[in-house]
């Protein structure tokens, strides 16, 4: 699995909420090309902004036929800038048979049946023990009478959110710190990408390091640099993501041929 | 030398003459951050906006303290929402002795010196055959009285803005396209990345095998894929340019180590 953490305080040095909002739709693009599967929102206490990251990133990753079940929340009064993520589980309104959709669980039956919305005006009836309001992604074996079934798609199908302690994340394995302040990685070092990765990236003011000081925890893993002769000052969070997850993304396409 | 060549017509799917302004910085930040020298805008008849690209682009390179110096025009209404690019040229009002700087060539005197604004109050006379309004780059060797010379960076420094045509392009060496419809390169396929390189983008509408044969121009050099896998149905500009150059920076940085 390939997961990105970033801090609570990532868009510390945006003031404005549009610009934020914004902002997060750029992370959520680089993630969305590069297939990545989780974004964990680690807390710095310096700013806290954990929650409404991860209502705008999940609110971008949800199909748009579904986005009417997400709580109107000020942290979405934004939204409208996002840019679209076209991932393969972004369906157009229109069913095609064969074809694997998300779906929200709208109400569940005395019987146990559930009642999914899959983005047409008719409700499917699905055996699962999914709550109400659940997203779950199904099979639509027919169109009229409309029959779906529990399904599990081979091709990239979003990213999960995850709020989460930076000393909890650092005992992950296959943990990587990115830090201007470390060595790019040789390609032997890049062996490890076959398996599980969490890239940690740290926030506009510090990086990794100092925030784990200053929250007094041990940093321990793999740390690179990915920008190797940088020709600005300073790079930012979301232009560091895409840099990183494009070599990344690069070396295990290698690694798999 | 590292090149990035897009079409007159990279911003064809965006209205807003603003976005668009904001999408130039964001190229040329990209640029910036991975040392591109060259950005060449080579014309796409379907749209020609090289002149406003090259304007956007070639301000937002000035260092702000010579930024006065560019005539005001429509093209550049909307730079204020450019990202700085925080390159080495773009120094601070406060000079220091030793340090290379840019200036602007504001007068030429009958005998022949060039008088030259590098920021401060003073001129500061220069012997160079430079036209009036000329950018120089220049020694800073005294602050009292002010004296200057022409001088070298060793570091990154910037890039130049050239307008051209997709044919003349192709005849470079070095010559990349890019294009999600071609195989992505092996390592042995970049070994030629230790000489020049000129990257070329299509536009969001077509790849530049459609530009080239709507313009009847015989494609010729190598052609890559630098998104394998991509998990979006459509990657857009700035954020293949983005992806490209990281790719291409890591590994120049692997070859010269």
């Amino acid at each position: 699995m390939l997961s990105i953490a970033i801090p609570s305080s990532a868009l510390i040095n945006e003031n404005d909420p549009k610009i934020k909002t914004f902002k997060i739709g750029l992370i959520a693009r680089a993630c969305a090309i590069f297939r990545v599967e989780e974004i964990v929102i680690y807390r710095d206490p310096k700013l806290n902004e954990s929650k409404f990251i991860r209502d705008v990133l999940e609110y971008a990753e949800t199909p748009q036929y579904l986005r009417k079940y997400i709580p109107i929340k000020r942290s979405l009064r934004y939204v409208g800038v996002l840019p679209p993520l076209k991932i393969p589980s972004h369906k157009p309104k229109l069913l095609k048979v064969g074809e694997i959709r998300e779906g929200v669980i709208v109400d569940v039956a005395p019987d146990g049946t559930r009642w999914v919305d899959v983005g047409v005006k008719a409700l499917a009836p699905l055996k699962s023990n999914a709550k109400r309001g659940a997203r779950v992604t199904v099979r639509v074996c027919s169109k009229n009478p409309l029959v779906v079934e529990e399904a599990k798609p081979k091709e990239y199908w979003g990213y999960k959110v995850k709020i989460s302690e930076l000393g909890d994340l650092l005992k992950r394995k296959g943990v990587v710190i990115t830090s201007r302040r470390c060595k790019t990685p040789s390609l032997n070092d890049l062996k490890s990408l076959k398996t599980d990765l969490t890239l940690i990236f740290g926030s506009p003011e510090e990086g990794v390091f100092e925030i784990a000081e200053r929250l007094g925890v041990k940093v321990r893993g793999m740390c690179w640099n990915t920008i190797p002769m940088q020709g600005v000052e300073t790079v930012r969070l979301e232009e560091a993501i895409f840099a990183t997850l494009s070599i990344v993304n690069y070396l295990r396409w290698l690694n798999e041929v």
